[in-house]
């Protein structure tokens, strides 16, 4: 297995790429439980498709306790978070257990919280399943719930103790959930790296095809930089807000739409695009980059067009968005492929080009 | 007003303690607040005592939003917490907004849970009304709600940005919520400063009849002492943890309790009473110390008989601990006046004298 390092305060913690995962992390899981028992979140569709392996594996050393909670982002709230709580006690979990969040991003932020929360804080580690946490939430510590007003509107800022990443579990992957984590993939082209943007258009087929090679050179790269931006700046007080690229207009549709018939990922392919299309117009890119944008966009099957919503009605949801202060929101404007720049712009000026 | 500070990282924060808090503290918090608004979370009771007071002095330049929850610990728990949350949401408070905290332990424990979880963290001011978190719970940033099966079993570590204590609010705090409060006055000479013991023995009639001097010099002594632990000792890794002298027992009470019928000071002082006659079978103690302790806690109203449940029972909800382990809980022995000593037991040997 790769290992990258993520440098946070008070206890740095690994990420661990490869395949075979559950085999390969028992060693590790040994050196970082402090019981002989682990708590597995996980929803009823991941524990249908590997409980068998994980007892097989685990429980040679571990007595395995699952903790089940249903699939799918309705159920990413407090009460959830609640009854998974109350589980935890009655099984009396103590400061010492540790807790795996093994799933997509709904199972990594709601186990981050709870992990956050229980008793004010136990031991957790992040084994996701979905490429886009993978690449993006099970790394950095952002744990939390939504609110019926918005998304991730409650939670803390909490770092696992490490991150377990298989490729392997993309082969299970359903296809729309895999091009909705290509839409995290490209935002690290987009805000980082214009080379690693080129590999992405020249290795659509491969990266479609879930080339284990591709595949591994793609998810190593994302965390290389996820990694290093979560380093410098753990709490977004700068840098790290740049991972937010295509965010504002995402979670704006995804609160307009009610959180149903549109995935995150797809929310922030789009939300990239309009924040291209403003960028373009107000002319803080050096050469256009809409179109070469959405090109990749569609190669990967992902849309590109907003709903259509009344101005006052992007102009509600948005004032709720974490980055919001009471005057302007923190937008992360392109200037090309390879580099943003965070810009404060009040909500009606982020609107202008709908 | 006086000043201490508590040295937590990254950053150190403030306790003023005096009289006429609201005039008084318009001046610092308009150097904390980010915004020309201000959220007061607090309970029915409070607001109506003083609300009147509050919108004369504080609205001449801040815009103040209440939030109000329900009077008693029966509401600490997560579904209020939702609510203040969504509240905060729809009145469409940023980052940058700032909560108060002013009530009693309560208001205090939710108000620094739903401010360490909002957007992931705001700011907050603790206000604290009653005598018990004037000494304990304002300050040291321990934040939570109860679940069914325990007491703060939900929670975060989250600091406020400064605590403002004024002693005339208890004035208008019923004797029995005083007395409570006293039960945590006595624990920091237990566990810290003989002297200061010597000085609640001398002074139960002053201390009874509110005399103010009395009242300051023994609000700002427990501060001291807890302000000292808190910054040798943020998260209680180690020496924090002699806080929770008679805290075991008394939370088990508690729970066993239903939480009615029982105040947390009363179940404290019998949890102290206990913890003495342990230390004292066991010979941790160099002269017994249950009588005079018994005495002193007598003087000032409090219970020190614990009640009679069945020892399985008793059990059960200490496993729940938040101090506990699979095997043994972190008990806080007395040695002598002013001494405690951290002493991991299993749950049948620390229940041996009941």
């Amino acid at each position: 297995m790769k290992t990258l390092s993520v440098h946070v305060a008070p206890q740095p913690y690994q990420i661990f790429i490869g395949r075979d995962c559950f085999t390969n992390t028992i060693a590790q899981l040994k050196k970082i439980a402090k019981e002989d028992r682990l708590f597995i979140l996980t929803n009823t569709k991941i524990k249908k498709l590997y409980q068998k392996r994980i007892n097989e594996v685990f429980s040679t050393v571990f007595k395995v306790h699952w903790l089940i909670i249903p699939d799918g982002e309705q159920f990413k709230n407090l009460s959830t978070c609640e009854k998974i709580l109350l589980q935890l006690s009655k099984k009396e979990a103590t400061r010492d257990s540790l807790l795996i969040a093994f799933g997509g991003g709904v199972v990594g932020d709601i186990g981050g919280f709870v992990a956050a929360t229980y008793m004010r804080g136990i031991g957790y580690v992040q084994m996701p399943t979905t490429l886009l946490a993978q690449v993006d939430s099970s790394v950095g510590g952002k744990t939390g719930v939504d609110l019926p007003t918005g998304k991730n509107l409650v939670g803390a800022f909490y770092q696992p103790k490490a991150v377990f990443i298989d490729i392997d579990f993309l082969n299970t992957l359903p296809k729309r959930e895999f091009l909705c984590g290509m839409a995290e993939v490209i935002k690290y082209g987009v805000i980082w790296d214009a080379s690693f943007f080129s590999f992405l258009q020249k290795n659509v087929h491969k990266i479609l095809n879930l080339d284990p090679r591709s595949l591994a050179f793609m998810i190593n790269r994302c965390l290389e930089i996820k990694a290093h931006v979560v380093g410098e700046d753990e709490k977004e007080s700068s840098l790290r807000a740049i991972l937010n690229y295509g965010h504002t207009l995402g979670h704006a549709i995804e609160a307009l739409k009610n959180f149903t018939g549109i995935k995150h990922g797809e929310a922030v392919a789009i939300g990239m695009v309009y924040a291209a299309k403003l960028a373009d117009t107000l002319q803080y890119t050096k050469t256009p980059m809409q179109t070469r944008l959405t090109d990749l966009l569609c190669q990967y099957g992902l849309p590109v067009k907003w709903p259509k919503y009344a101005k006052k009605d992007y102009v509600t949801v948005m004032k709720r968005d974490k980055k919001s202060t009471k005057t302007a929101i923190k937008f992360i404007m392109p200037i090309q492929i390879g580099e943003v720049k965070i810009v404060p712009l009040p909500v009606e000026e982020i609107l202008q080009c709908l």
